[in-house]
């Protein structure tokens, strides 16, 4: 099953150098995940041929311009591109006010559905579950309401050991054994033991992803483990009064938390427009946390199970 | 003095083949004003070297999604370039609510005041004057309310004919005939002719913007003799119904205004996603109107006195 993130845009505030705002789209399972949707977010989905007609939920973390001013635009190619199904958008309290006065103003009618989702922007809350993944919101510390957001997958079905399959190996058994179930062969009686019959579920993944946020260790919790974090790093380390002002981070805050948190993979964003050169940001940030990355448009992340 | 246009975007309703949605910025004597301002603007103003921080007007014909979803990030990006001058926009009913729920829910505050300018859609009106320029609003026929801009140089002075000139010429009298008013000196009894002294003003230049129309013969006294005509061709002239439905034009309609108009040169765009190349746009419309451009982004039109 895929679990991959596409970086659609990696800068603050102001598009600078080729990079762009703030937009990711994580492809895990059947679902695409657009998170955050930066002006020109709908350009770079067709720049890199992400699916955009396959997108049906949207998650926006915060109302700062860079985070969502690609939204409207995007919505309204959704409806030229004679979408039909329902889309899910999930942020933060005032987002739908600012949405449907757009469509009012331009007199359109969708030809599909949006469903709005409030975010809490104070607690951890569970925002969207199907068989294959969990996705929570969790706050943010930034200067306005801000949320990150966890994608989990679900523990996976145990795996039969094909080793030990026979001919006349029931399928009843089969489906037991995937549940990490024990099933016993009515006729012959026969045990099929979990234990013996199986191999453990595949690894679940997850990400997170924390868009602006200020170092705040009081966020550990709700990423502790993830396969693979996106944390802010907005400044290098030298600029750590000033992202504590501005509500970000620095590349040392970033990768500080990666390492309390136990994750897999740290990749850094949202540079300021001040930096032309962001090798820096990922030198800086392994002095921390060796396992980092930056993020750079067009990537495929793959996280691996 | 100046008088040229900058194309930054030239598409309908979608961006695609590197094509942008319709932004224009015309440098009048002083004054840069910005014409629509679609998604990514900003970033094709900085692509162009564009003066970002000497637009002081931004004219938004009307509250389609491609005619100014790139303002917000703009108004944005101009407070982080710490603009403190104030910013004049002449828009459509609604177009200042739409900005302010967003300053609200991003809890920001400019550095420079923000001048709305509520247009009329359905008259003529004057809705800017200096000494160099008038800028008058008109109504064009689209789906919602809209607005076509003229440009219009104001008279400029009369040339004082430099052959004439003796060492003894008083000042005063280069004052006046400028103004195109006879002197007479007090001493001398001497008669200062504007026949004999001067030559004619240079000519008044204008540029007329019609953003999304359907055909409409009601707008060419608003543009007549106009030495630039921008005037939208979504489709080409065997797609004249669908135009019509959709209250856009085509290469044939925009060329017939041209030349019922009498304007200097026709000046196309707003083409539809749907056209890959877009050269038979302007040969359609040398069939009806010989002096047709493209808009190509990127482009420079100086308009000549």
């Amino acid at each position: 099953m895929p679990f991959e993130l596409k970086i659609l845009g990696c800068n603050s505030a102001t598009p600078a150098y080729g990079r762009h705002h703030t937009a990711q789209l994580l492809h895990a399972g059947k679902h695409y995940f657009l998170i955050d949707c930066g002006e020109g977010t709908q350009e770079r989905l067709t720049q890199y041929k992400a699916h955009t007609w396959k997108i049906n939920h949207i998650f926006i973390s915060h109302l700062h311009g860079d985070h969502y001013l690609g939204l409207m635009g995007l919505l309204f190619t959704m409806h030229l591109l004679k979408r039909t199904q329902d889309l899910h958008i999930y942020g933060q309290r005032g987002l739908d006010e600012i949405i449907l006065a757009q469509l009012r103003y331009s007199d359109s009618k969708l030809n599909y559905t949006l469903v709005f989702h409030e975010l809490n922007p104070n607690n951890k809350e569970l925002i969207f579950e199907d068989g294959q993944i969990r996705v929570n919101s969790f706050p943010l510390k930034h200067r306005i309401p801000c949320c990150g957001f966890l994608f989990s997958e679900k523990q996976k079905p145990f795996r039969i050991n094909k080793e030990k399959l026979t001919d006349d190996f029931p399928l009843q058994a089969i489906a037991a054994l995937k549940q990490g179930k024990e099933y016993i062969d009515e006729k012959t009686g026969k045990k099929y033991s979990v234990n013996e019959y199986t191999l453990p579920p595949r690894k679940s993944r997850s990400y997170a992803y924390c868009s602006d946020t200020k170092y705040d260790e009081q966020l550990i919790p709700f990423i502790k483990n993830a396969d693979l974090l996106y944390h802010e790093a907005t400044f290098l380390a030298d600029k750590e009064k000033w992202a504590h002002l501005t509500y970000h981070s620095t590349t040392h805050e970033a990768a500080k938390i990666a390492k309390a948190a136990n994750v897999g993979k740290l990749l850094i964003g949202h540079y300021s427009a001040r930096y032309k050169d962001v090798t820096p940001f990922v030198e800086e940030a392994r002095e921390v946390f060796e396992n980092s990355l930056l993020s750079e448009e067009g990537q495929l992340i793959e996280v691996e199970d």
